[in-house]
């Protein structure tokens, strides 16, 4: 089966907004073995839309619209698809009464505008929206299906893996699987050297290299008559390319380097603290989005002033006022500060200029003192980041989960 | 003029990375006045690339493209585009002289597969790369204009901006403005039905509402002959909305609710200290994204155990014992802690259930208290949100900011 998806909006057209439901979808349709080929977005243009709509429809037999079921003037997809497929609107009464009650719920009195979203195409089925206000639509004619779907991505998503997930698995042929292996301190030409033939030569599974700021994603991806099939022909790639590039490779598929460092100290039973100077709660905040960090975390430690270093961290002010706050000697006593209080296994100390403001020539902005206090030692390591504040906070903290990430596995 | 823009990467279609690129793009060449009506997403596949290329070349006056251009054999942008045109593609020597002096300065040694990225199309302009390897291309045969970029966000939108724009900036006729409104704590059909007229009769300026996770945004768009007749068509709406939805407004364009705290409390000389409990430090990286905000923020404190919360901010163990660290009255002694230890103005705390664990009956996944310590009084307040980890941390966050803006605004 071929799919398409059109993403409807004018935000999209003006950037207001970045498009992740086409991102989603089209992770999902992989992943049921669907081929997708095209996206595709067009504003809230009744004209545009109809001609993307036959168009996607010439080249496919499925196509997923996002966005435009909202309750204003500019919201036109189900029109559109009506008018397109030649079918009436009809007024749709179990919709309309989710719709009333979804409000009263919330207190809040529905207005007239939202009874424009309780009608679908004649013949269409309206899926179930739990998570808003606008149902979607299902339409099918002849051998080809529309999918008419929300635009809020915590609406969308949730919707399609109740409503629609069910309904296309029944009707996948083969499968299409992926393995992403996710690599930190190589860049892509690099990689792709080391992986020599085995890249340029690689056809089932195929092996594509892709940068993202601060690492680097290798992303195999297998098609064949089954998962199983498919799982064997990854494992047999994943293993090779394990052979060439292994320290590099941090972790596998939906994992991060946050999610990493969380399993292996909970699997150790250590616990981490940090003290953040110019990453100000990142590292922290990228720990506890992880489930179960809970147990890891100690705690951390913002200390954006030398007050805070100095109470906070027990950190000398001596120490500060001859070397500055952004030096190895304050990082460090930072990390062993933060360990020592915490009294945790493990202790992060970063401080740095990350701008616009606050650069010298001897010490300018991007310059970095992080620090890892473990068991027996500490290590401070001098970074000079390219980039603007938040690429030096990011490349920051992946350095500093990085490291003891690569410490831990030297432990085992 | 009217533009088009197409993106390449079979990455795009698996749904491995979402693309900000198309985003970017759209929103630079909106300020430019250039019309933009079509987004197209293709694979590393030649065929279907050149499809789209002629598609929108038959539409568009100018082609943007984003990806391909790397040292891989997948990458095929500008192979396709020379096809496309009947053009060659020639060695560019300078391109090649600077793709090894950037390999030098990082102490690696350029690889074989790096030359190809050295090739541009016969008659066409190498655009240079200083954040990457991969020069891009401006191809223009007849009336019709091609620019190959690179797909890493990080080069891309720097070299739009220093190669691309001053090109692109001689040849509009007319411009669009949009003025971005950024509301929270009303749904979209309420400030649809509040607005009434205004939103539906509308024509030049424009208004888009458009609903994100926990915020509301409006926005206002005016095509007009100049920039400042554009100005005053949006200032006059402006001030229309805001008789009606005045409180109901944080900010406008760039800004976020970080950065108009952030902003609010420089004005006035306070700072904050934040100690958090289930938000995980995310309050402190959101302000601390902000530049300027070491000025404001005192010290944060991420206080995940019990043991964290009574030492670091004097919460008393009896307390935590009798209610819970989930209750209000601990989130009233966190925020009271953290505001005395820090010697700030303000103080928040936070306490709740993120989940996915550490639900019950009676305190279920997505309860979380959180608390405003002020000069004179701490004002606690229960929430209950729905949606996972990560919603539940960003809706609190978002909503910590806003009490600490409206506190603050009271008090002017």
């Amino acid at each position: 089966m071929k799919a398409e998806i059109i993403s409807v909006g004018t935000e999209l057209l003006l950037g207001q907004i970045v498009d992740t439901n086409s991102a989603f979808l089209a992770r999902e349709l992989a992943s049921l073995g669907i081929e997708l080929y095209h996206l595709t977005t067009v504003g809230d243009n009744p004209q545009r839309l109809e001609s993307a709509l036959k168009d996607a429809l010439g080249r496919a037999d499925l196509v997923i619209t996002s966005g435009g079921l909202g309750p204003t003037e500019d919201d036109l997809t189900k029109e559109t698809v009506a008018k397109c497929l030649g079918l009436p609107l009809v007024f749709h009464e179990p919709s309309w009464e989710r719709i009333v009650a979804r409000f009263a719920k919330m207190g809040r009195s529905v207005t007239g505008n939202n009874k424009k979203q309780a009608f679908v195409p004649k013949g269409g089925k309206a899926l179930e929206n739990h998570w808003g206000t606008a149902p979607g639509v299902l339409v099918e004619t002849g051998d080809k299906q529309v999918y008419c779907l929300p635009g809020p991505p915590s609406e969308l998503e949730p919707m399609f893996r109740a409503q629609v997930l069910p309904l296309l698995a029944k009707q996948g042929e083969g499968v299409i699987r992926s393995r992403i292996l996710h690599l930190v301190g190589i860049g892509e030409s690099q990689a792709a050297e080391k992986l020599g033939t085995l890249l340029t030569e690689q056809t089932n599974p195929t092996i594509a290299p892709l940068a993202m700021e601060g690492e680097l994603v290798l992303r195999l991806t297998a098609g064949a008559k089954s998962a199983e099939e498919a799982g064997a022909l990854l494992a047999r790639l994943e293993e090779e390319i394990r052979g060439v590039l292994a320290p590099y490779i941090y972790g596998t598929d939906d994992e991060t380097l946050a999610s990493v460092v969380v399993g292996a100290l909970r699997e150790r039973g250590e616990t981490l603290a940090t003290a953040e100077s110019c990453t100000g709660g990142l590292v922290a905040n990228l720990i506890t989005d992880i489930p179960g960090s809970s147990e890891v975390f100690a705690r951390g430690f913002v200390t954006y002033s030398n007050d805070a270093k100095i109470e906070l961290l027990g950190v000398p002010k001596d120490l500060i006022d001859k070397e500055g706050a952004v030096s190895p000697e304050v990082a460090k006593l930072m990390a062993e500060g933060a360990k020592a209080r915490a009294g945790s296994n493990w202790g992060i100390g970063i401080s740095g200029i990350a701008g616009p403001g606050g650069g010298s020539a001897e010490k300018p902005v991007g310059l970095v003192y992080l620090a890892l206090a473990g068991e027996e030692e500490t290590e401070v390591h001098k970074l000079n980041w390219p980039g603007g504040r938040l690429a030096v906070k990011k490349r920051t903290a992946i350095f500093a989960l990085d490291l003891l990430r690569r410490q831990l596995l030297r432990q085992e």
